[in-house]
């Protein structure tokens, strides 16, 4: 996929506003880098594409840095090292860490972690067993807190947040009720368990949706998406309901700010909690979360799936796709051939 | 102020459509009643008024349950003990609890709470010792938590909430700012110790206001209104921020859903957390803080105002008068002399 002395780097080449296209991103073409002193130089396998990066773009840093015109665009890598300075890696070694949009990167040690290929395919540690799987993991289970007998509902539940979520909750005895934006992605939900699948670009009355897929209000909300379901929940909270503000896809590429109603009032009655959340915020807890998620994976209680775009040329497509909601689970990019 | 054998009873006439007003009340005049065995007859001395009352005007229960036309108003009251049908009490004897808008009421002995009306003034029982002082207490110590050297926010700040939480919140050593809507009131706010009062109604930029009298962001942000301000304090929270929403009386009288612009995901960045309260909730923690509210009170640590309007007649004018900010501390009717 690329010549071995040529790395291509995707750059960011101008802000966008409102919704990014191609001319957010130009690919420059760089010679491999050298790994300095305590570096490897790490080939990219796959690299993962996010909505947090929409953030990026932005002139003003949110939680995530913001990046400079001109600058690589950053994304979280699995990778296979070619060399190590010194890093205490050997070559073959399979690694993740937060690498470029490019065919190489050359990364301080402390910085990567080695992946066992034989524990789980390498991929998944970009997702479920990775940022992704991580996310749902900690807003399910500190933040969202579902309940035997309770009822929680996730938007963008197709996703590779929102899926393993929704499972989560319903492995600790939750009704789960996602949102996800094709009959496709329904039929996945209820494949891996959801109660019920709705699908949002059909459904006209969201609340009449969840008055049927939630008679019993709603006591915990995993919220990807934002806007107008979010809307619909909100009169819907049972007394002392959780909600976690993951992601607000829906909002992110708006221009000027969105407006909804008012729905603070509604937090009265309900004496709900919202409580807006970053996986980084839970690093600590990685060494818990991640062999529990394998655990899971490998009893069969945790189903995922991947979306896989081939080339790094296509990582703007991938990107941009997200967006439009064209990804089941987890969307990753194919950059080269793990040669293990 | 009333006859001895006439009582006069405000009923709910019609449900108000946005803002109440003289049709929503009508004044009859009914026999005192007798007490039935285990209840007391109890002379009404002050009534309070209070936001919350205008959701029972709905159709719809809120928290409170909704009032019936045609039905007696309720309000929280301190009043004397007429006769006492073996309710516990003495002729005399000064009680509070939920009663009526009326100069009398009969009201099981298991319902009310006798006062002393030598530790403190009988009219703090409906402020700063009473439902107002607890909602600031535990809103301050249990739900937005500001400590020292962080800085906290409240709106309604001159109000019987607003005032005791501000001051409370100083007492815990942070940086106390209220928004309040006239110059005598946040003359008042400077008097009773916070740091900066602002005139909403004569601040064209809330945002700038706040960039300025918080400069280091907002920690803890204590919301009775709601609407535009809470609007310019969002963006400011800092990470881990908590609000508190106790209440929203810029949008209780609106009559469509108000809209504004969507906020949830600052609190992705900000990791804050929202969470609607009610006073009723800490209840069994109120022989804590009565009397802790007591000792500030009586150290001079916490200072209260009240704004009185005689006779029950005004009773509804004392109401709407919450919905123009008339007031500053507790507003309450004087409906009857205290004999003792």
């Amino acid at each position: 996929m690329s010549d071995s002395d040529t790395n291509r780097v995707f750059l960011l080449a101008e802000r966008p506003t409102g919704r990014p296209d191609e001319d957010t991103f130009e690919l420059a073409e760089r010679e491999v880098p050298e790994p300095g002193p305590g570096e490897a130089l790490v080939r990219t396998l796959y690299m993962s594409v996010d909505p947090y990066m929409r953030g990026r773009m932005r002139a003003a840093d949110s939680y995530a840095e913001s990046w400079d015109v001109g600058d690589p665009l950053r994304a979280g890598v699995v990778g296979e090292v070619v060399e190590s300075n010194g890093a205490g890696f050997e070559p073959g070694d399979v690694v993740t860490g937060d690498m470029q949009w490019a065919d190489y990167a050359t990364v301080a040690g402390p910085e990567l972690t080695q992946v066992d290929p034989d524990r789980a395919p390498i991929s998944t540690y970009l997702g479920v067993l990775g940022m992704p799987g991580n996310t749902a993991y900690f807003g399910v289970q500190d933040v969202t807190e579902p309940k035997a007998g309770e009822t929680f509902v996730v938007t963008g539940a197709a996703g590779a947040v929102g899926s393993v979520a929704g499972q989560i909750a319903k492995l600790n005895g939750a009704r789960v009720v996602g949102f996800a934006g094709s009959d496709e992605k329904v039929e996945f939900l209820e494949e891996i368990g959801f109660d019920v699948g709705i699908n949002y670009k059909t459904t006209d009355d969201y609340g009449a949706a969840l008055d049927e897929a939630a008679p019993d209000g709603i006591d915990a909300y995993f919220d990807n998406v934002g806007g107008e379901i979010t809307d619909a929940v909100f009169p819907r909270l049972n007394v002392d309901a959780r909600v976690g503000v993951c992601g607000q896809i829906a909002l992110y590429n708006a221009t000027e700010v969105p407006t909804g109603p008012r729905k603070l009032a509604m937090l009265i009655e309900s004496r709900a909690t919202v409580e807006g959340f970053l996986v980084s915020d839970f690093s600590e807890r990685f060494d818990q979360s991640v062999p529990q998620l394998g655990e899971w994976v490998q009893s069969g209680d945790l189903q995922y799936r991947e979306t896989v775009t081939e080339g790094l040329e296509n990582a703007p497509d991938a990107f941009l796709g997200l967006f439009d909601g064209d990804n089941i689970g987890k969307q990753l990019v194919k950059v080269s051939e793990y040669s293990g």
